[in-house]
């Protein structure tokens, strides 16, 4: 464990560079790097922990950051006056960095007690779901939902409640093209989650988003664990709501029949997420669930990093973790994807360290990036997903999606993850179903403040009370017990109602 | 009245073409209008009636609506192999069609019950509402709104409910723009729409649509009926709903006070609308809604067009109504931005009529989207807004939207509808809050299978019940009526929690 005293943070082992936990004073001494300041190293900022030759790679979370523009002795201050962004970055090196994967075998694989499906696949929870195709069903599937309180479930112990997923969206769109591709694979990844053992479909019936359309798509039949119907066929609100809410009564013994059975970890699927995020996210929360989706997929489970606008611009460096060059050309061309996608929207991906950020100790924009995707730990990339497409490789993986919290996670989820960790700086108290999500604080100050919504501290890293690799543990220890019916403070507070937003791409007609 | 007996539909007196009600076989005669078929005329297509000769122009809704490619005898099935889209159509004839609106005056002005608010704005309704600067708070937001049901109101008679609107953007997203700039409308306008009579503002804290961006751009001081607070400053999810829920009961006393008094139906600002339509729309429930668009106009109240996509083609016949050149102007320019939103992405506003349209006995576009802005009557444009911009101008106006009910009509209350018409031919459910919003069916079919949702019949014109001007005086009475407190049928099965959906532009980051 790393001592209260220390007064930086060091991310890898071969960095050059340690993070000061606090403001250092100019002439302190930082025993445990066997260096003493040279000037003042604000809360964040970088010092050098021995001499960088001009032109030498500057490394942090054992990455390239940047490169010195002069020599720089060992207890300097390391930003942006000595050290600078080069190109070299954009070189994708595919499947350079690839290492072979330490798995646990035998006794050592983690367990967890999920609900196994008939396909094989395993769910955290066991949830019914109501999905709507359109938001012109919305408040009948929110009614068929509110038809089965706590109260009304009491004789199916086993069912965590019966949910509905509205949204804004469905109709007033193309009938093609990625925004409807986007909400075709959300809606069937929902359909197909693990966490469900039933699930309705409630459409309006004139829609462009046509649920018949959908189950061709998909090839489904539905069956009494599946089941459609629109407002229009059914003749209005209220016999629409009646015809639901018997259709999911009918469902209630056989989603309760299923109980919780002992299953490897390797049937996790984990969204990795960060929201809210400050100058201690890629420093303390970031890395420390890195580390618990290393061990995740050294279990045999999977990781799912998203975000593209977040780590743009350290790309190139998992690319190196690809597993071949195919994996890592799908990974650019989703970054060269949103390049365009930003322009035709007048925007732009290239946010070079704010103002903020630099005052924060971000020094170029490699730095920032690989803060968020440090989340990603440091296995090898195994595949590539566009937004809500099913994963079906194990190991760490990446699904493209925006930054923007409840829409990168409703994708995360489509794809298939059955439990989330988010990180959050300034506290956000986002909350998710059918998923139970944790929420990791990146500085105890927050965490103190928004107790009542945070599951895990990991200021511990910066108040020296854990090293990254024992949050590491801590994350992972709590991802099993979550995933075994432990409730997350999001779930207590019954949040995931009003948390699915497919990512609308294209006109609003 | 229409007898029972009629055959075909007449728009308008000085029409040379009726539309059939149902298939008329050839040699059939039309008694009313003096014509015999000469041809199958199937239900919904149009037949001559009188002769046209070759270029002249074919008149339905009193419009152009095409030109005789040859000569027509009458009798004759008037349709794609006899006329034609020409592009005369395009000249935008700046206020050629003005009129002098034929107003009410002194007693004959109609009254409602409304409740005045201290700046002279009139509510229908007396809600207080809970807006969400972003998803985030969305949760807390429902959670508040969730802690005053009826009984807890029992002692607040006046008031109509406490109401959150949540949604699905507010961060992920460009800090200026259109779609940030539409956000801030939406919330602002309603924030202060004459249906609340008191408002709470809950954010997160750190996400891109700043609350305090907000007050600063509309130069907003919070006091005791208009407060704003955030979950991070708060200290978490409890701890923000128990605030909350204090702050809206202080309310409670001063939104009961209001109580309704008898104004003038000058007060009203009406959203028109349309969805789910079908090859009646254009026909009964439009034309109907236009003429009750007309009698609002003349005793002093305001209509509002919108879902420009829907008018597209037929944009030309809006800027001959309106009042001033730069009126006009402002409407081919709404018409320019939306060529190139959608030729950006990769969609196309030139919906020519479709196979189905045809089919339907659309022969142009400026028939379809003449069918539609039918809905605005036939008085002078008096302004042209942005979407959810204030509306200030009374008489018939056009507020830029998507067709897309849920949206088009957040931007229409925004923009200041206190009450909603919507008609549809498939058969919508929609409910709004907290404007009450009729549902208008275009036939009776539907009507009859749908009668818990459906507010008033318009098919009754097809059925030979009712003239378009009779059904007008219905429209125009019932929305009287219900501006005054009479429930309508959405409001009563408790419609508008899910349905608020501020239109987003451009990327999710
Ligand atoms: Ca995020
Ligand atoms: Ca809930
Ligand atoms: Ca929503
Ligand atoms: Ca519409
Ligand atoms: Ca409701």
């Amino acid at each position: 464990m790393a001592g209260k005293e220390q007064l930086t943070i060091r991310l890898s082992e071969v960095d050059n560079v340690v993070v000061a936990r606090a403001d250092i004073l100019p002439e302190t001494e930082i025993s445990n790097e066997a260096v003493t300041t040279a000037a003042h190293i604000p809360a964040g900022h970088k010092v050098a922990t021995r001499p960088i030759a001009k032109d030498e790679a500057i490394r942090k979370y054992n990455q390239i950051i940047a490169f010195a523009t002069r020599d720089i002795a060992a207890g300097e201050h390391v930003h942006t006056d000595n050290a600078e962004f080069r190109s070299f970055a954009r070189d994708y090196a595919f499947c350079e960095d690839m290492r072979p994967t330490q798995y646990f075998t035998g006794d050592a694989v983690a367990n967890f007690q999920g609900f196994v499906r008939p396909n094989g696949s395993v769910g955290t929870r066991n949830y019914i779901g109501i999905l709507t195709s359109v938001n012109c069903s919305a408040t009948v599937a929110r009614y068929i939902a509110e038809s089965f309180p706590k109260d009304e479930l009491a004789n199916y112990p086993n069912i965590d409640g019966v949910v509905s997923f509205v949204h804004s969206t469905g109709c007033g769109m193309a009938n093609s093209g990625e925004g409807y591709a986007n909400l075709q694979r959300v809606l069937w990844g929902f359909a197909q989650h693990p966490n469900f053992a039933g699930i309705l479909m409630v459409g309006l019936g004139c829609e462009v988003n046509q649920i018949d359309f959908l189950l061709d798509a998909y090839n489904i039949t539905p069956g009494p664990t599946f089941q459609t119907m629109t407002i229009q066929d059914t003749g209005g609100t209220r016999k629409t709501v009646a015809r639901g809410v018997d259709m999911i009564r009918e469902m209630l013994p056989a989603a309760n029949a299923y109980s919780r059975q002992t299953v490897s970890a390797s049937h996790l699927t984990l969204a990795l997420q960060c929201g809210g995020s400050d100058a201690y996210s890629g420093i303390t929360a970031n890395p420390s669930l890195g580390a618990a989706a290393d061990l995740l997929v050294r279990h045999g489970g999977t990781a799912i990093l998203s975000e593209t606008p977040e780590i743009y611009g350290a790309e190139h460096l998992l690319t190196r973790r690809a597993v071949n060059e195919a994996v890592g050309q799908k990974l650019v061309d989703r970054i060269e994807w949103w390049e365009e996608y930003t322009r035709i929207n007048s925007g732009s991906m290239d946010n070079n360290p704010s103002p903020g950020n630099k005052k924060g100790g971000l020094t170029t924009i490699l730095e920032k990036s690989l803060g968020a995707a440090a989340k990603g730990g440091t296995t090898n990339l195994t595949d590539v997903y566009k937004y809500a497409e099913p994963v079906r490789e194990k190991g760490f993986v990446f699904m493209d999606s925006p930054g923007y919290d409840p829409c990168s996670i409703t994708g995360q989820v489509a794809s298939g993850a059955n439990v989330v960790c988010f990180t959050t700086g300034r506290g956000s108290v986002y909350g998710c179903k059918p998923s139970p999500s944790l929420k990791l604080a990146t500085n105890t100050a927050m965490y103190r403040r928004m107790d009542e919504d945070m599951d895990i501290n990991c200021g511990q890293v910066t108040d020296g009370d854990a090293t990254i690799a024992e949050m590491g543990e801590q994350i992972f220890n709590r991802i099993l017990e979550v995933a075994s019916g432990s409730q997350t403070k999001s779930e207590s507070l019954g949040f995931g109602d009003d948390e699915f937003i497919p990512w609308q791409i294209g006109a609003v007609m």
